[in-house]
């Protein structure tokens, strides 16, 4: 029997048979029916409203610039952040060597835990969660910052965040048409197909050039670890001299030391929005610029302190590079919607003998010995 | 079918029926059964020599300070570390209010991945498996700084990590005449009862320099997140002008800022020995002492390049706040001693569609789309 005093806000079920306390696990086939069966438009719908409402009190969270264990074909990151409610963290590790073996790039998994107890609550897969959080981010970016008439997106890039960028976009700003260029033809090929099957009018194009001309976004998703210049400068002023000035660039792919995605010139002519500037000016595309670069926080324009687009013919930069509150943000919105469902399972992850300092009981069955 | 190439060293599971690769899964019931099967003395004889060749190859590894998020009753950590082959972490709380609700001051879960490729590998409940670690690097530091004609150790505190400690300290350095005291009378009486019944000569006393007189060892694990002073300087003067003057304090309690064990002038008086001195000058005892004060790495004794105890009247001072080698170390134990058995589960963490570009596809499974 239990003797756990429940005179704060139990967050986490006690299965008495078991007699532990349990951890809600939803693995990867459990996310994907969730996504599936709650529809990924109307998820990433809800997600991007629930993301600007986390962005709006970004002061209440703890925040601290990624974790980065580099090594030569990649990196493994930690994302931690706390309200001082939930604390939630996620492991992500960036490895674009992988698409040639037949892995993903990216994969991921997180946690949530009481800030007042310090107990775990949750661990999910979250590959593909953070595919919806980082769609959700750059729509919610997207409707602050691209012109208001926005009607066609470029994509440079196609690989696993594509679709649901392109999702989140519909969803949120209306864009229905796309002209995509990815080095790799079979993914073009894969996205065209999923994208035309979810009713996009899809445009395949030869060079990135090609692609951003008559866009007012580009979004640019590409996994290179290397300083690429998907973008130049002139390519982007060509276009607006031909196609209109007003533009937004959601940059995502850029999110290392030395991987990045825009010509600097390109960065430098642009009014720059970042998450988190601490870390943006470790990975993002400002990591060449001075730390004194003027940028603006995204959460300042949410929150209405600061503002997004001035001018319909500006170009505006989201430079995103993912930070931890997104993550937190997708975690506790799937953690609220599990409630009285089975999209999880439950396990069994931290020890909880009857009496709590006698650990060593657990392991030594053989002579069980508890307290009065 | 999976694609997936295989001319790298491949350190995952795939289960091709389901079609997923698997992450092994090590839950609270999986660790205890292991442990208790293969006996907690030789575990933890094991674990200290394997803790002692790691400290050995210090150098290899990332390292980093803790991730800490400080609230008002706790604290939630990461703490990761790679060798260049294999990555770990360890997510763990600190919170000494927890014994006054039936839970664990400290509990914990980790995992393991592998640094080629960025995949998760295992993850595991280390609640217990941190008491283990933190028993065996306590053995590992006296068996190079106690006096060598330790027979006696004290130990104020006698919570969940005291039984832990007791049998690494006895497997290691045949230590088996204890003097136990502790704050709360019924963590006492636990530790009586449990290491009476593994043989140990028990005294139970009734303050802390009761406790330690006659001692050449002095454990202290205490959990007050404040500073406490557990002993003082004059305290130990007494009781080695009394016994002797040859010292060993493995100081393990104090472990984050604010929270220490030991008078201040107790540490200026020892050789004080730490593991990692950027972290131990935030977390340790040392934290109120300037920056440039002498301390030595225990891994360079370990190696050699440095002096342990050079003299057998000296009081040495480990300063241990618990370090990410430590718990990679534990890890990685753990994960080779499971092969063959079947202490753990498989579960299915990271998402793996047929073509790795075509995430969307997992989700979407009313309309599949591959490439090829």
């Amino acid at each position: 029997m239990h003797t756990i005093r429940t005179d704060w806000p139990l967050r986490f079920h006690i299965d008495q048979s078991y007699g532990q306390l349990m951890v809600r696990f939803v693995n990867v086939h459990h996310l994907a029916r969730w996504a599936g069966d709650a529809g990924l438009e109307s998820l990433l719908q809800e997600l991007t409203v629930e993301m600007a409402a986390q962005f709006r009190r970004w002061p209440q969270f703890d925040k601290t610039p990624r974790v980065a264990s580099h090594s030569t074909h990649g990196v493994i990151e930690l994302m931690p952040t706390s309200d001082g409610v939930t604390y939630g963290f996620k492991f992500v590790n960036g490895h674009p060597i992988n698409s040639t073996r037949g892995l993903q790039t990216v994969t991921a998994f997180g946690a949530l835990a009481d800030v007042e107890t310090g107990y775990p609550i949750l661990i999910s897969e979250m590959t593909i969660l953070t595919a919806l959080r980082t769609a959700a981010t750059s729509a919610m970016a997207a409707t602050v910052l691209a012109p208001p008439d926005a009607s066609t997106m470029a994509m440079i890039g196609s690989g696993a965040q594509g679709e649901f960028q392109a999702l989140a976009f519909r969803t949120t700003l209306g864009i229905n048409t796309l002209r995509v260029f990815d080095v790799d033809p079979a993914a073009m090929q894969k996205f065209e197909r999923n994208a035309t099957s979810l009713g996009f009018d899809v445009t395949l194009c030869d060079d990135a050039e090609h692609a951003i001309t008559g866009a007012q976004i580009i979004t640019t998703c590409t996994a290179d670890k290397r300083n690429a210049t998907i973008l130049t400068d002139e390519m982007v002023e060509r276009s607006r001299a031909g196609g209109g000035p007003g533009l937004h660039i959601n940059a995502i792919g850029g999110d290392c030391p030395g991987k990045t995605e825009l010509d600097i010139e390109l960065v430098k002519r642009g009014s720059v929005f970042v998450e988190y500037p601490e870390q943006s000016f470790i990975e993002g595309e400002i990591q060449f610029l001075p730390h004194d670069w003027p940028v603006t926080e995204l959460w300042r324009v949410l929150t209405g302190e600061a503002t997004g687009r001035s001018h319909p013919d500006e170009l505006t930069i989201f430079d995103s590079v993912g930070f931890a509150i997104e993550d937190f943000t997708a975690l506790t919105f799937l953690n609220r919607r599990l409630d009285g469902t089975d999209y999880y399972d439950e396990i069994d992850l931290v020890a909880e003998p009857v009496d709590p300092k006698n650990l060593f009981g657990l392991v030594d069955a053989r002579r069980p010995a508890t307290v009065g």
